[in-house]
């Protein structure tokens, strides 16, 4: 109720009063005969009621009438009064929306959320889940599903299915396993690498464990030579052949692990004519120092490989069904024109394993060169030692593709006011082998997360918006799942999603928090991450922000917490990348000034257990507890803030930091700049437009009506389509799923997040161009395609009409 | 106010009147004194308060006191149920939302508004913009535009704005005429094709009249034998080749113009192989029985031939920048990678020029083939009769391409609720010559249309949604005006716009209504044309509904006016086949059933003139204020209702129609569809679910709680974003924009609608493909994205969460 309410009661008042002193009018009737009036207003009225009881005759009758007219008429009008009295006061009491959210009750909520969760909980989520292996399109990732399910709907969600896939996945073959020999000049295998990792204590008898392989390696035995190509970069090719002439054709290639996606290493050694690769986790990149290997601490062991998918799907999900979702019905591509599929043999092996293969090679090594840490001289190759001339290399692959049920579960909470703004929390189930790490410390944050909102529930909270979960099949083999889900339902997720929050591994080191999110997110997780705990032990009344802060500011120019951009390897991909939804992902992680070390040094490997997370990496659960905080708050605030929590401005601010860095990349060729006449102006000339453009955007989210639901519901629609703006349904040259004008995965490391693609890929090498003038009109190109979207992204921010 | 507080009302003053009797209690006060109480109970409350005036002592202080106690009492309950119930009565009466739409005010202002359309309004209009020649990129065009922009605003529109673009444009070379020759052995021109048409009376002093010629010719002279095919159709090019043996490979093709669009013949003609194309009017196809030449009658003049575009743009706009809106930073296309330009000269000509190429043309016609009404012996060519063996044609193009300026006017009225839900009208400015009827009559339609709507805001309504009204430039250039805008606007017009009427040529013929449009107007299309007069004489009284319905039933299974799907070659391409916004054209026309002629007999002509209008077509304007009522109805009612008439059940009947027919179209190969397993089961499942989904939700319409903006709003989204559901932005195969996967125009004729594009064009011909599985195959790919993006749609449709 405001002010008008208590004027228009105080003038109402007072025209009652004068209506009750009429002692100088002749009908009037004598004082009051009681005592002493009441100070009290309204009872006065009860008072002015006993006066002209003596009056009778007919004077007094036409007095006592006359007095009766005007008491029938001040009665009139103190009824009128009241009734219009308590009329205002009903119409302004009204809210414009009868579920006008109420803020501190929301905040008071999102305590409860984040209090509600508990460390044991997320305990005995990721004890139940890691004891059996459970890759996807396997019995027991379907019996995993299936509790979930029944889980999420005892927690009590709202709805809760099973949605399933035919997809195409890739094991071994059970009755020939792959496996790396030595050949001598009799083609006799004079060494095979292991056939599986020794299996850790207490794990002795369980069967179905996946020994090391690359999905969707080609099935062959190729023989040859083996050349070591470090990281198997694009740099490292061109260094090998332009520097050091070795041309790789019909060679096998070996190259460590790390620094880029396995898929990215495997096309470089198809581009370069490799007849195979075999990849090894190098010490260098999979140990740290001073730690023990696993059970005894987390390194990986030397019989520990790498399991992997070595696709480059670019986004396209199911190789066989790219651009729609694989159902029953779908049409499917021929093996041969599936996407992605690489077409040689590779391979995964250890370093026990790497030593025999790697110590044997010939050729020259150069000092500096690729110096790695294990104990053998590294060579360049090709071919072996003088002592083993005639040894050549085989690889024995016989991995099967095949297509297989897949199994999504979704659950649902429907929101009250919006329940067609979907904000969404998804996460992988499918494993390598147990997934303690990946992804089950992911999967039982969100396990936890969704019985926290299932006690809110229960208090009779909803939330505005509808919350949508994901338990997502198949990521490991090319995120199948989510991707598929997101072609199933694009046009809904198009129109209605608000924001996708990733839900992968929950913690890959022990130092701090590392979010990677769009930049309207920032702020909301500062802010959050505001009224979280610190989980350190010695950090009590500690904020996870500052905890965060603390140990990994920014930059020089930056106050803050940094905040990476999004690059791919989970699933948030095709939400971001493609549908151009607000995405973040936030995990636990190790300290990049010191630890080199690639992801975690047991990654995707039989070692990834429970053990392994509740003896070293979280013996408190306290750290996967703030991880689920973040991740749970971030979906809480998406779906019950009144006003979407996205920060436009954040957004400007970051597109004029990635023009710059752009625009300087360019300036390395400054004479072709000149000689092409590249200029970057409509790039800044758009960025400049969208920081104004967002700045008046905030400008008048201050004096929105907040009670009218029409004028915060288009506010709501330009914050949530702000991202969609950068799609671009042309896709970007030769991967038409990678949409995002703004951020899209590296070209040559899909784990990396390039910020304007286009125009990165344009530049990339341009140097060594083959057409340097076409290469330049493609840098064109892409500036221009980049300029016009961030400028369309502007107008999306001005009033709407 | 419902009947809960008329209930609230009687229970609070029955408990009112209990406590005033309360007699029997020990400290009751004695009766009223005065005369008979009244029966009107709201007074009987001044009467209760007359009773203890005579106590007095301790007794009757306490009893003074006590009954002053049940007094107080007594009027706070009174004054609390006052306040209370104008509480409730405040509460109840204030509507949700205060802006509600009342439906009635609302039908009321249309009626205004159609009302407010003038014939007399009209035919001033028509004439102001027709006196001068105002092709696209010319000076007059802009003059027209900016004449626009002053009366719009005149008129009230809230907002206009001049929208530039520089796009490929095409003229003739003012220096170097185009013409075609016959040219004897000695390379003289023996013959040559006229230069201009003769200019209408009238007209004399007019300059800037551009000669007939085809728009985006290649340059060049040259000289062969030449060949008629017919109307140029695919059919005419493999007939004459399969069936006649007749390779056109390196002459000249002579086509007539009509049935299909004229770019579809030149790319026809370039695939044969062809130098170069000339295309005429054939009195067969441009002249009604009957019916004189222009001046004297509407029929084309011998001297008379059409202009036109000549590119296969698939709905790029402008060739130079596919994709992306032609402004001044936007990088642009070479020539030679210009989007659908043609490789080999064209050039049309009338009849009488006609005669003499035909006249002289060599080999033999078979009977009953090709029969044209040109007074010559139709031959086949190549080559020319005995007598002048030695002769042969040459075309003489010197047509320049040329990146020009053009200027849309965009004029808006701001909505008052939803100003970010926009309805389009839009229609184009720019004419070959005059543009009598192609486009100014339905510019003239649109100008009054405007003037109406400007009425309406001068007595205070506004709409409820945004109203857009656009003139663009160059659509007769392949639809660059609205394509472009389309382009630059589309972040905006996927998420917000609701509907696009299109607003081209409103009259080609005398006859009656015709409408095209998405199957989801039909239903407003019928509730609208039964509130509009037929503009027939004698027909007074009688709706433009039963006039049309008389003349032009649909078919024998249904009793309603025939309505047409959209096929393609007007402003309306890019907002429907490439974003997917609902969209409908509307204009008077012949009687099909009678009248063969293509379009209209003048169409493109010098002789498109307003007398052309005035003498015949319309001299009382009345069918253009028809055409009008109905244009303007239209956005009317998308703009202003406050449900969205969208009729999502007349979308899912349609689809069971397409698919019916599109399943028997490939029923004509049995052999096939069984050897190569393809089937139609998963696209009739879809349209099964749709029609499902599509009930369910007209039903959820009835129940729909319309004082509730938010809950209006989320069910208007899914009625809006039904259309934008059939989007692929994969688009249609070879044509990334013909991204619509239930309609697209013909692959082979760009004015003819196809549904299920994808199935057909895979289906078309299939008889002679060189590789049937292959061909097959693409079938059942089709078929399957068919079935998933109806399905999809049918989901946009189920309850959001």
């Amino acid at each position: 109720m405001d002010h008008r309410v208590l004027i228009v009661f105080l003038l109402l008042w007072s025209s009652a009063h004068r209506m009750k002193e009429p002692s100088s009018t002749p009908h009037s009737c004598s004082q009051d005969q009681e005592g002493p009036s009441t100070t009290m207003a309204p009872l006065s009225y009860s008072s002015q009621s006993r006066r002209c009881v003596e009056a009778s005759g007919t004077y007094g009758f036409t007095m006592r009438k006359e007095s009766r007219i005007i008491r029938w008429i001040r009665w009139i009008v103190i009824v009128t009064a009241l009734l219009l009295l308590g009329f205002i006061i009903g119409w302004c009491a009204k809210p414009t929306h009868p579920n006008t959210a109420n803020k501190s009750t929301s905040s008071q909520y999102l305590k409860e959320l984040l209090e509600g969760m508990q460390p044991d909980q997320i305990k005995q989520h990721l004890r139940k889940f890691t004891r059996l292996p459970h890759l996807a399109g396997t019995e027991q990732n379907l019996r995993y599903a299936e509790q979930i399910m029944k889980e999420w709907l005892e927690f009590g969600l709202d709805t809760v299915e099973m949605v399933p896939y035919d997809v195409l996945l890739s094991y071994p073959n059970k009755s020939q396993p792959n496996y790396i020999s030595i050949v001598d000049q009799f083609g006799s295998e004079v060494f095979n690498t292991s056939l599986a990792e020794p299996v850790p204590e207490g794990y002795e008898d369980v069967s179905d464990i996946v020994p090391p392989y690359s999905a969707f390696s080609a099935k062959g035995q190729p023989e040859g030579d083996l050349v070591y190509v470090n990281y198997g970069r694009t740099e490292d090719f061109s260094q090998l052949e332009k520097e050091m002439g070795i041309n790789v054709t019909g060679n096998i290639v070996i190259v460590r692990y790390g620094k880029i996606f396995r898929g990215n290493k495997v096309k470089n050694a198809m581009l370069a004519g490799a007849k195979g690769i075999i990849m090894f986790s190098d010490p260098a990149d999979y140990c740290a120092a001073g730690v023990q290997s696993y059970p005894d601490g987390w390194n990986l062991p030397g019989g520990g490989a790498q399991r992997g998918n070595v696709l480059n799907l670019n986004g396209a999900g199911d190789p066989l069904t790219p651009g729609y979702p694989a159902k029953e019905y779908t049409y499917r591509l021929g093996l041969e024109d599936g996407v992605g599929l690489p077409k040689i043999p590779v391979h995964p092996i250890g370093y026990d394993d790497a030593i025999h293969l790697l110590k044997n090679m010939g050729g020259q090594i150069p000092p500096n060169y690729w110096k790695g840490t294990l104990d053998v001289s590294y060579r360049i190759g090709p071919g072996f030692t003088d002592d083993f001339k005639s040894q050549k290399v085989r690889m024995n692959i016989h991995t099967n593709n095949q297509v297989t049920r897949i199994y999504n579960v979704i659950g649902r909470i429907r929101g009250a006011l919006e329940p067609d703004r979907y904000v969404i929390l998804g996460g992988h189930r499918d494993a390598w082998v147990f997934g303690g790490i990946d992804p089950m410390s992911g999967a039982a944050v969100v396990h936890e997360t969704v019985r926290s909102f299932g006690l809110l529930l229960s208090k009779g909270w909803r939330p505005r918006r509808t919350l949508v979960f994901a338990s997502w099949d198949a990521e490991e083999f090319g995120l199948q799942g989510s991707t598929e889900w997101a072609e199933d339902n694009a046009k809904l997720l198009q129109e209605r999603a608000v924001a996708y929050i990733n839900a992968d591994s929950a913690i890959e080191g022990m130092y701090t928090l590392r979010v990677d999110c769009t930049p309207s997110l920032h702020t909301l997780v500062y802010d959050l991450t505001k009224q979280i705990g610190s989980p350190e032990e010695g950090e009590e009344g500690v904020s996870l922000y500052e905890s965060w802060h603390k140990r990994d500011n920014w930059t020089n120019d930056r106050d803050a917490p940094r905040i990476s951009k999004l690059g791919s390897g989970s699933d948030f991909e095709a939400y971001f990348i493609r549908l151009g939804i607000a995405a973040a992902r936030a995990r636990y992680t190790k300290n990049k000034k010191t630890e080199w070390y690639s992801s975690y040094p047991v990654y995707h490997s039989v070692y990834e257990t429970f053990e392994i997370v509740e003896k070293f990496y979280d013996p408190t659960f306290k750290r996967l507890r703030a991880v689920a905080q973040v991740r749970g708050g971030l979906v809480f605030q998406l779906a019950d803030s009144q006003l979407l929590p996205l920060d436009v401005n954040q957004y400007a601010d970051s597109l004029g930091k990635y023009a710059q860095s752009i625009a300087q990349l360019a300036q390395r060729h400054p004479e072709e700049m000149k000689m092409y006449e590249v200029s970057f102006d409509s790039l800044f000339s758009a960025v400049e437009n969208i920081s104004i453009a967002a700045r008046d955007f905030h400008e008048r989210l201050q004096t929105l009506n907040r009670a009218d639901p029409l004028q915060v519901r288009i506010m709501n629609d330009q914050l949530m389509y702000l991202e969609r703006a950068f799609i671009d349904p042309l896709g970007l040259p030769g991967r038409p799923f990678y949409r995002h004008v703004i951020f899209a995965p590296s070209s040559h490391n899909k784990y990396a997040g390039e910020s304007f693609p286009g125009i990165y890929d344009a530049l990339f090498d341009i140097k060594n161009s083959a057409d340097p003038e076409k290469a330049w009109e493609e840098v064109k190109r892409q500036i221009s395609i980049a300029a016009f979207t961030v400028h369309a992204a502007a107008m999306t921010l001005t009033p709407p009409a």
